[in-house]
């Protein structure tokens, strides 16, 4: 059997050699497929942001691989290392949430990776990346062991509950920003999918504190160059950019900061 | 045949997923060759400091490989997405100008990657890099598409005119900033290779602004420690920077900034 | 044969091209096993700082691969290229400390790569990663060249000095922040294996300049949120964070500031 693609979430950076340590760990576990960087710019211990990157990346993962997710604010407490199965894909994480998107599409498996098991006979009390979940990772994708001895099936697994846009006194919605990205572009949690009943959202605009953001466009470049632009992003998610420029910057927001739709307002 | 290795060249920085899961999506094709990223650190939008990027990495690419390129301010607009080839090399990118230094050797076929045909069926307005780039690539690299079948052939790419060094009055050199890299090294837009005919830059001083760069030098222990040092870099282009130092923050320059050679300054 | 692993440790940043046109050198010269990235993000020219990541590294790297560290502020000097090799691990780096960890495991073997010899025949001033390293390493990872063809032997490598924690007036110990991660958690220069005899870190505090950090703890968990913690890292190196916080930020210090241990301090 072919040795299985690796992909790698983490809030480690990659300014020290955590994250070459872990791959290391993997290529001395014999593993000689592709491994993959999904990120390693999670926020420092911001589990929730871990989750959706998660979630945007689930649609284009190989439908056979392995996703070794660490972002661990509870290293070296009891909380627990699990594994998690749906289809061909598996998903090593810390138990604090981080793998909610895997469980919110249902029909998966759980397992324990056990504590004092073959895994990690040894293990630091500040780096499991590279002791626990790392190794797991390797040998779920090197078929060195089977999914059923990675540790006994456990159940409840940790969730988060993502924050929902909620209705405003005149009909709107309001919004928070739950993640930035590298252009500045910042993402608001209303899904395409999840527009509440009586919202048209081509029927009003959009404002950021008391700054107008307009209507709902569909590509940068239906503004001018420096204007604000809303649009469904990449992942369906409604997002605030600045054509050619940097929405964050641009408004001194970032997350955690609310975006209002009214109807109607002005033309 | 064996699959060809593939590279990367973005603007999209590493905090994020994007990266990831354009490697995802050419995992997902069967891509079975190694992928670089030969950088996802171009300055936002920066066309011009990707082609730069572009003809420096040229000439230490493999000889069959495929580049895709990725610095797309047009995004979601009509601009055409393109595939070149020379030799065995192909590169796929958005027809901004990126692929300036590719044309500039000659000799190379175009074709424009399909819209609305067999490779990205279903495209986003804001992220094509998933949803046409790297699926092109992926299609080339693992021969499952020939070269004729990416799209028809196109003529009269864009082209970028990057600014080139111009004559004082005093018969010296008026260049200007193209670049500043990790190390706070500023790159001039003067090639070894375009120095005009009657300048001898071994006969004369460099400057900044008001301060003094000092004669043309060989490498960084040429001068003393905190001392600023012209050379010609790896890539043959005229460079400042201080030994041991950060140039760009020494000199508060960046992007733009005029740099002077007059002959015979001083002693 | 198969190829060896090949793992990069470098201060270059990943801003610029200069990683991804090391890789496609070492592609170009017909590698194919894996190629890590230990880090690109030693402080510039901080050849302590990459001998640091290097000795954390090496108890996991496979037991056979190469190394190529590129930390090289003395770049186009009489500095000499060499390689080491210490069983199945092979080492490329300039002569000016860098590999001192490997020197001080013993049982190693010295190699100067030869100048002006078959594996670069041309070279920048500047980028000896691209011109000297990277073809060494990949001419090793290959097995195109072997070892005893690599260059002459030499003896008498640099070495580097680091600093040791020293004894204070009071019984207690001096210790200085050798790195600061990603997290913002400090490193000093005390290892868990090099504790002074007479000195019981469980019977005292520490402090950095007149601010309290507690007593040794385990993990993070050990304290509440946003407390200083002070603990022995994955290396076994004694290390100050803050609980769910910065603390390179939180103390306003980084590499160099002096940690103080003293022997029953307060209750």
């Amino acid at each position: 059997m072919n040795h299985l693609p690796l992909f790698f979430l983490t809030d480690f950076g990659i300014k020290d050699i955590y994250v070459g340590v872990m791959k290391s760990v993997v290529l001395s576990l014999g593993h000689r497929a592709p491994v993959v960087d999904l990120s390693h710019g999670i926020p420092p211990q911001d589990v929730h942001a871990a989750a959706l990157a998660l979630e945007d990346a689930l649609p284009y993962l190989p439908e056979e691989c392995v996703v070794c997710a660490v972002v661990d604010p509870g290293v070296g407490t009891s909380r627990r290392a699990i594994a998690a199965r749906r289809g061909g894909r598996m998903f090593i994480a810390p138990d604090n949430g981080l793998l909610t998107p895997v469980y919110t599409l249902g029909d998966y498996m759980l397992r324990e990776i056990s504590p004092g098991g073959p895994v990690a006979p040894q293990r630091s009390a500040t780096f499991h990346g590279r002791d626990v979940f790392a190794p797991a990772a390797a040998l779920l994708a090197t078929h060195a062991r089977p999914w059923e001895l990675i540790g006994p099936k456990v159940y409840f697994p940790h969730r988060l509950n993502a924050p929902t846009p909620s209705r405003t006194a005149e009909g709107g919605i309001e919004m928070i920003i739950v993640a930035t990205d590298h252009f500045g572009n910042m993402t608001t949690n209303l899904r395409r999918s999840q527009i509440p009943a009586g919202i048209d959202l081509k029927a009003g605009k959009f404002r950021i504190g008391t700054r107008s953001l307009g209507r709902l466009r569909h590509t940068f470049d239906d503004v001018e160059e420096g204007s604000p632009v809303v649009y469904f992003n990449s992942s369906d998610r409604l997002e605030i950019g600045i054509s050619m420029g940097n929405a964050a910057l641009h408004f001194g927001a970032g997350k955690g900061a609310k975006v209002l739709f009214a109807h109607g307002v002005g033309k």
